[in-house]
């Protein structure tokens, strides 16, 4: 038996982007978030995704303009760190994920949280300005917002897209809510790691 | 403002597995693939997920049975392997993805197809009873009945869970129809590297 199928990568994408753009609800959404809609349903598989995505004003302006500028990207997981395409960055932004120091297991304890929350410790000192991509774990997106009340310098923008039953829909409309920090997030339970990436992917580069 | 929230990971962990257990319907499977099932609905936050799993016969066993025996996981991106568990593996099995090897881009030429599908054959010496994990590229899953027609020996089991818009339905109906590896599915266009790890993980483990 011989197998047809499409082995051009550029081709798989461009035909992707083509089905997404035919089958998915994008109006609503300005020149800067249809592209990061498009690949996040790229990402999911789900065009329905669309219906899901909310933009705070100006986030993915914010986002896109702060990652030329070289700011760095904290990401909340090891997957969302290795989903970021390192070629489409604009200024070979650092993508840091901090969760596997050494320091977080007890830093956790301490603090008594998850370890996912408690490793944004060690954002604090370049959070200023940064873009916070956060796809796995609610507990993080709360913690974001109890650091700017502690005093913590904003981030350009966050991408808060956890998945799951427990946290992940609330805590995602208390990012929205808050308003201090531009955000875009997945309402409800949908989201995850690959979607967060392809976000931060659309947002690094004009090309699709 | 103090944000109450569930702070503690084994009581999110125990809870969200609660809810899916009470919402999603999982009747139809073994004992062995409902754990694949709500570990994958997790990553997703889809219940309804639960609907377009396959397994064929025996494939959740054998692929546990491989693990314990110390089979290496040989994974289509870095996403997933990052996404799979260490602490979990039965044997400290390998985990490997060979995307960044440096042999990849002139062989992916050579071959005329996708690097993903090209990295595939850096695994071609240890395939016979390795568990395969494909989460991103349905040109792997194309490519690895290929390579059961070329004679490599057999993994196995294949976690067959590609995601997108172009050939992943096609490669997970295909792999399924196949019949030569015990193989695992999500139907359609969903999938992705976060379900293709949680289904690891659940295969990994008899801890929830």
């Amino acid at each position: 038996m011989t197998l047809v199928y499409e082995k051009d990568g550029a081709a798989i994408y461009r035909r992707s982007f083509s089905i997404i753009r035919a089958e998915a609800d994008l109006a609503r959404f300005s020149p800067e978030e249809e592209k990061v809609a498009v690949r996040v349903i790229h990402a999911s598989g789900m065009v329905e995704v669309a219906a899901d995505l909310v933009f705070s004003p100006g986030a993915a302006a914010a986002a896109r303009a702060a990652l030329r500028a070289g700011a760095p990207i904290f990401c909340d997981a090891q997957m969302v760190a290795h989903g970021v395409t390192r070629a489409r960055l604009p200024a070979d932004n650092d993508v840091i994920c901090t969760l596997s120091d050494p320091a977080v297991p007890l830093l956790a304890d301490k603090l008594g949280t998850t370890r996912t929350a408690a490793a944004m410790e060690l954002w604090r000192d370049r959070l200023g300005g940064a873009v916070v991509a956060i796809g796995n774990a609610p507990t993080a997106l709360f913690r974001l917002l109890e650091m700017l009340d502690e005093g913590a310098e904003k981030p350009a923008a966050v991408i808060g897209m956890p998945v799951g039953f427990v946290g992940a829909a609330e805590s995602k409309e208390a990012l929205i809510a808050d308003g201090r920090v531009p955000a875009m997030i997945v309402r409800g339970r949908k989201g995850g790691s690959a979607m967060t990436a392809a976000a931060v992917n659309a947002l690094a580069s004009d090309r699709e």
